[in-house]
């Protein structure tokens, strides 16, 4: 029998610390859910810093060391938003304790790496979910329960984009997203779209693509004077097969002037098409010619796509982005008590990593490239 | 000095209870308080649903005699999530126990209720608050900033909407939103029109308003064949004459078929113009001229719209519905602690009131009539 | 037995008359009309604007006296396009002579006046129409289509507006649209939007409205720096009730900074409804629940709304406003030969200024005022 | 000296030589021209049509043999709108006899006749032109004199596609679209995006694309039960790289299921964007971060962007498709007049077409292209 409890440990409290902590704390006055989450364990970069937000995000204890958390019989799932490179050091240690994982995504900084991780997952049988938070929105949801039906008809052409501008001046200085190991526009958001291609018309077979480094570069740190060399992308394009045959383009760019959030797609089949972009979060766009007046309809988020109804009984009332976090969260728990499914699992990020390190082997290679499996 | 800790009696347990629940247990996490709250009592309609509801939202303690709650040494603020008629008592008896007390919007049934809550609660000193939650996107802050610095000139019109679909069917049944005391689509609704517009633009001094009922009968309950007379408006359209000397037009629409959330103004000066809808609850639109380019200016929330930075450190992630809750949450604990401000408090929301039934008695007499002073 | 070709004499050669000599040079190669129109005579402001107009807009002859154009046996339509203080002498002496008359928007500059003009065609028996172009756009139509079928169910509200800032400085000059005699927003652009109210919902019977001036004093002239007080309104908001007994609301404002053509309004029925701004004139937005997927769905202009595809053949080609002449014009004609309706005509246009002068009255005695019949 | 009048031969008479034909009618009324069009002589599949068709569009003459309107003195121009295959023969023809050329786009089926053709016109020097309409519109040109002011900075991104629905069902026939000689969407509609591009960013040196038939067979003939396989592209993507350095990608699409015109770009630069989609061809939406309040502006077309001031006075007047067509027309005679330039002539025609062939090579060879100089 399981216990009531499902104790959590987190490693990070950054930004997606916070937002991790935030939504296990909101998650039960919103969701059923087959077991209560405790926020037990904290870890953090150091002893003061562990303490300071465990108390501010209301865990019961707090540590600098993340190997003890993993190995604390209290914890029953390690929730992992630590930086990129820790990933696989601190999700092969809770493997190995039998811990259930939550990881942030990229799930590592290289497809070899994510392919260790997902096999030692598999081996110990332990669950585990990566945080692709968009995938959780209920218009996304709705965009493949209508592609799925078929009522767009067979699916011809995937046009998508992941655009911000957060990186689009000359003056914004390295950080871990520009670090050569797993860095670069592609690896960073690209995957966002690449997951959703995949949720939503399937797997990428093969892809012409070409990685470009805008700014050569960068500041080496916030405000400094010296600068060193650029060698990640700040922006790709590529062409992609999907195993249907459906051919399109994807555009991965973290250098668009003016953009804040445009992870967006139109989807086109033979009987109909569905739009979407991440700006207008709880607006989808369908044409599909069941009305006798054509034209795209705007779909607004309401009860009937669920899990809306969760946070709000009427439409109109839109969600945001931390409560597609929540809604991850509870599929989490769900997904945990044996309830739901857990979607995406290590295997589904291992094979984004897999199709972003297709993408960077055809820019280098200036040839299409096959994506291996994952 | 205060305690650190800020007891909270929640009366209700509906989607507005829920959703005053998550608020207070996710604020902590967000902003920075003064005092810290702590869910110490739920009053609900029965001791079995409040022991459910106060189990699943983080109550310490349930009962079904809301008198104890406002009487309970633990509870430092009441929020009032009750229907609309029973608003009166409880806010009274909280006040006389001196609690800080949080209301929902409408304050209560008529002017003159809320006239009574009103002079109580500023007899007794005690901090109000009220659910125009609207008010809180940081979005309406930024126009309130446009328009109070002049940006967009001095002010000419005021076109404000709000319209939505929920009682548009015929067979939508009786409730509480059509008793005849303190129901219809102008209170229900035109009130957070008008909450904007006071915000916005400054009183309403004078009002030629037309209400109008769509349906004569509605089912009496859910599913119910039996009818009853409709003694509410469904729709009210009113002009409005600001003591600025403005001038424009409000609707209050329930019966809008399409629309679900068309909170919506467009603010004219002679210099510029804002617009917003509430179904795009993260966008501005300003012309302004400053540039040199003219045209409308899709602004996006960002960080830079305080308290945006609250949620999320970058901008295009959108809040959602429930996040305007939580902002409202930590302005409620922030006024409560000294740190902040409290509005709109009772005083501002009997101005709401007595706009409402200067509009209701301009159309039973087909008159122009004054807005009495609130 | 009709002669083949319809000579056309045209008064007046600013922007309207070369709009309208443009739409009587392209009709022939666009829609199969009945009878051939012909440039025969121009009349302008003296012989030398008259010659050199003539010349530009293929006229064969020219002249500074309309009286002699409206006599000239080779004209068998006056096209009206003088300042509207001239509308009725002209027009008076068009009809004496038995010629068909097409005359711009407004009518007159008084009801009055209107209905004189009116009586006399009527008595004369001779055609008439008048230049309320924007009902010429095929989504006008195809809404119009929609409401009369019963698409959207029992009309319940019309939400209309004609928001433009050519007048929204305070240094726009005086000019024949600040004219006491027939100027002013309401009659200037708000004839338009009434005329859509009831081309769309039928008649308005009853009215409060409030006309506000906004600039008390305007320049001269352009660029004077004498002023002169202006005595009609910038900005007018009514509350209208249709005679079929839906109710509503009409702005026009021609000082509302920011808007080049907000032309839009909002039809709500009890089953759907319909939504359009001639700032995209080419969509229109229906919400019919017909689909399972409800929503707003964007209809775009295509050869399936008539006449389109007089245009074109394919859909998404615009068309604009200068084609929206071209369309009256072929009306005209088709009316003239007797192959199709003549609408809005004399007595149509009458109606829409009872309702601009009922609005006047209203804003005047502070009181809801009765259209008079038409 | 130049005669005044400009006599214009027509080949061809379907939309596109109508579409030609008002706009020779229309645009003296509308532009100052150095010379006055004066149609002169159609040619047409059969002398009944030519006549037919010589009559409604207002030519003098008529004739079945294009070679005799080539070789008729009185033409000075001559129009080709005659199927794609003919260009060649009837503008080497024309260029024979010292005409002056206004081709249809594209100039021809390959590079290579599209290349004796433009070696043949130079030689001669006779004036050209091709009809790439859609640059003509204003809002284009402003785009591009945003980005060659420099007023976003450095060019780094181009996001472009063309995307209609007219091929998107199965059973759409065959027809001179789908000749594997010069058809394909590519060859169609991709030439229209590709010209934007290089209008607005510069050439295009290399490629990476994929053209896919998405329906391997269709109708031999509308509405015929027999089919024929089809040997040219429903659809393209491809990957481009600007002789400026700039990346991005092309779609071109005549499935594209519910899109009926959407002729789009998004250009990023290193201080801005500028958005534009031929469904809304009257907006730009620019993000120059000139403005204190940063976001999309939406620029309305007006008479700041010439020439819509030849259409209207006042802004948000639209101009539909038709009008830019009178502008391309317009410019035609300015240019031959010596009034202004000609562009695109067949030079930069050949270098579109060239891009084309590039991406079907790249395509073909599944590997990067060089484009070949034109």
């Amino acid at each position: 029998m399981q216990k009531p409890v499902l104790g959590v440990g987190l490693v990070g409290a950054g930004f997606m610390g916070r937002c991790h902590a935030n939504a296990f704390r909101s998650v039960g006055g919103l969701f059923d859910l087959p077991r209560r989450p405790a926020l037990a364990v904290l870890a953090d970069i150091s002893d003061a810093a562990a303490q300071r937000n465990a108390a501010a995000l209301g865990f019961a204890r707090a540590t600098a060391d993340w190997s003890a958390l993993t190995a604390d019989p209290e914890v029953d799932v390690v929730a992992v938003t630590a930086p990129n490179v820790l990933h696989e050091p601190i999700v092969l240690s809770a493997v190995a304790a039998g811990k259930a994982v939550y990881c942030e995504k990229p799930l590592s900084t290289t497809a070899a790496s994510a392919r260790r991780m997902t096999e030692a997952a598999h081996a110990a049988g332990v669950p585990t979910l990566v945080g692709f938070n968009f995938l959780r929105n209920p218009m996304i949801r709705l965009a493949r329960q209508i592609v799925a039906a078929g009522e767009i008809g067979e699916i011809t052409g995937f046009h998508g984009r992941h655009a911000e501008n957060y990186m689009a001046r000359s003056d914004a200085p390295h950080s871990f997203r520009t670090d050569p190991h797993g860095g670069g526009a592609l690896a960073d958001i690209g995957s966002h779209v690449i997951s959703l291609a995949r949720y939503l018309v399937g797997p990428i077979t093969r892809t012409s693509a070409s990685c470009r480094t805008i700014f050569p570069d960068r500041p080496r740190a916030p405000g400094a004077s010296e600068t060193a060399p650029v060698e990640v992308d700040d922006m790709t394009h590529a062409l992609v097969t999907f195993a249907s045959g459906a051919e399109g383009s994807i555009e991965a760019n973290w250098a668009a002037t003016g953009r804040t959030m445009d992870l967006s797609f139109e989807i086109t089949g033979t009987r109909g098409a569905v739009a979407f972009s991440q700006e207008r979060m709880n607006e989808l766009l369908l044409w599909s010619g069941m009305s006798g007046r054509s034209g795209f309809t705007r779909i607004e988020a309401g009860p009937e796509h669920p899990p809306y109804g969760a946070f709000c009984p009427a439409p109109g009332h839109h969600l945001g982005f931390n409560d597609l976090k929540v809604i991850e969260v509870a599929e989490l728990i769900q997904g945990i008590g044996g309830t739901g499914p857990l979607f995406p699992d290590f295997r589904e990020a291992l094979a984004v990593q897999e199709t972003v390190e297709a993408m960077q082997r055809s820019s280098a290679r200036r040839m299409w490239e096959d994506v291996r499996a994952a």
